[in-house]
């Protein structure tokens, strides 16, 4: 299969990394580790083995990229003003283009532009970030929920689960794409938002007695939310728990958006906080907390 | 009329030395600025006037302060574990207890000690500040609202707002001591946290819209939750924006947490946050945005 990676983040450089060793031929959109990965190749450092490709196929911009069979979209979403555009010139009559970005909004930007049958979304469990330019760490996971935007379990979708998990990594085809982004958000919004604000990892929120309360009744309103989206079924009641009991063995994590704050990135807002404060407020429901968070951050962002 | 200052903050020296420039015996209990007042008295620095006081009574302990006819308490409430054994040696048969402390639970710490007869509670809306040892700053306003712990006009209450009146400053006697001070709290719950979280002044988070509408949702929760407490006449809907429109006039203003803050003392966080919370979720009022807020200024105060 010809891949096409948009957005060569540590997602799109790891997943990328990963299909090519696999067999298939993966062509890389980059921006910053352009000079080094096309000289030098492309190196994993992972707990479950390095590895390098001498040899990728990089460009500097899509055009010569041309129509693959698959566009697989890391962008980062406060880059998403481009993201039809960069994706365009990778979309020929075959192709299927899977977003792994966070967040809610972004299969909606692809349908829009490309038509929604072309568009699956998938949520990545994926605890990576960048080194020096040629070279991704892999620290944990990988694990990969997708599906269809329009909803139910495809050949197509089934597929391309089985087409990753011949890479190596957990991937499950789900017929409700909706409910799994809202149960990543269940994470997300939380833990993504208060560790960029506090500056602090997820270890020192979760042994905090009341930041840990909050965090749980973040999680509730978002479940809340989440279950008012016509879900195939409700997001369960002990989710919230589950989700705690995960984080807290996930030791002293830095989520994306601290890395982001961290590194003076601007932070995925809209996608993690702004839709879904509206696709709530559109099914009538409130999230006062998750409002008061985003109003922080969106201030911490502004300043 | 003799008067013991307990707690010399920039409220305990500014109101002491107006009550002493109007011909009161006022009686200071000091700690860091002992040395300075008793060798070269007390200055404050006013919009309205400086003064200078040369002799001031200044006591290190408060046991020779003796009894007097009213004790004025401008603690900060971080350190109301002690409250009661500092006021107690300034107690005698005729003593009144005025505290003036932020939030709520100061007067039932006095009432529990000295019995509720004798206690009454206050809102002021002061700018001020110390300055080097000796010298309070006052920058603006000095309004105070005072009234009964056990409700209702008294004769007491009257006399003490026309003493205070008579220093200058603009004080009025009110039947609903509970009332005034979740109004105080209206004010105080968001921009207390807020500024001191973010490090902003109250401008700048009135600048930016996200946040304005938090702010306004803060003082919403902060009003059901008052309402809730039979008070005698509801909080009116308008007083969020009514707040709103006196902040926007105050400029960049720095509110005392945002200072203790700063100056690395502890924050007032019992009595302003964790005591209004209790109450609401007596009444069933749950305030879930200033739940948030809590737990943030707990986890930063513990940081």
């Amino acid at each position: 299969m010809r891949i096409g990676i948009i957005g060569a983040g540590a997602l799109g450089l790891y997943y990328g990394a990963l299909l090519q060793r696999a067999g298939h031929e993966v062509r890389f959109l980059l921006r910053r580790d352009y000079e080094a990965i096309t000289r030098g190749g492309l190196t994993v450092t992972s707990p479950e083995g390095d590895f390098h490709l001498a040899v990728v196929k990089g460009f500097r911009h899509p055009d010569p990229i041309g129509p693959v069979d698959l566009v697989l979209v890391g962008l980062k979403t406060f880059a998403n003003d481009r993201l039809a555009e960069l994706v365009a010139p990778l979309v020929g009559p075959q192709t299927a283009i899977l977003t792994l970005q966070n967040g809610l909004g972004s299969e909606e930007l692809l349908a829009a532009a490309f038509g929604p049958q072309r568009v699956l979304g998938g949520v990545a469990f994926l605890c990576a970030n960048r080194g020096e330019p040629g070279t991704v760490h892999h620290l944990a996971q990988g694990r990969i929920r997708l599906g269809e935007f329009g909803g139910g379990l495809s050949p197509r979708a089934e597929q391309l689960a089985e087409t990753f998990r011949q890479t190596g990594i957990s991937c499950q085809a789900v017929a409700d794409l909706k409910k799994a982004r809202w149960e990543k958000l269940v994470w997300n919004i939380p833990f993504n938002g208060l560790c960029a604000l506090t500056g602090l990892a997820t270890d020192r929120l979760l042994c905090h007695a009341p930041t840990r309360e909050q965090i749980r009744a973040l999680m509730e309103e978002v479940i809340a939310a989440g279950n008012a989206q016509t879900l195939s079924s409700p997001i369960g009641e002990d989710f919230a728990e589950q989700m705690l009991t995960v984080t807290a063995g996930m030791g002293a994590y830095r989520p994306s958006m601290m890395i982001d704050r961290l590194e003076k990135r601007p932070m995925e807002l809209g996608t993690i906080y702004e839709i879904p404060l509206q696709r709530a407020a559109q099914r009538g429901v409130s999230m006062p907390r998750v409002a008061l968070l985003h109003a922080l951050l969106a201030l911490q962002a502004a300043d």
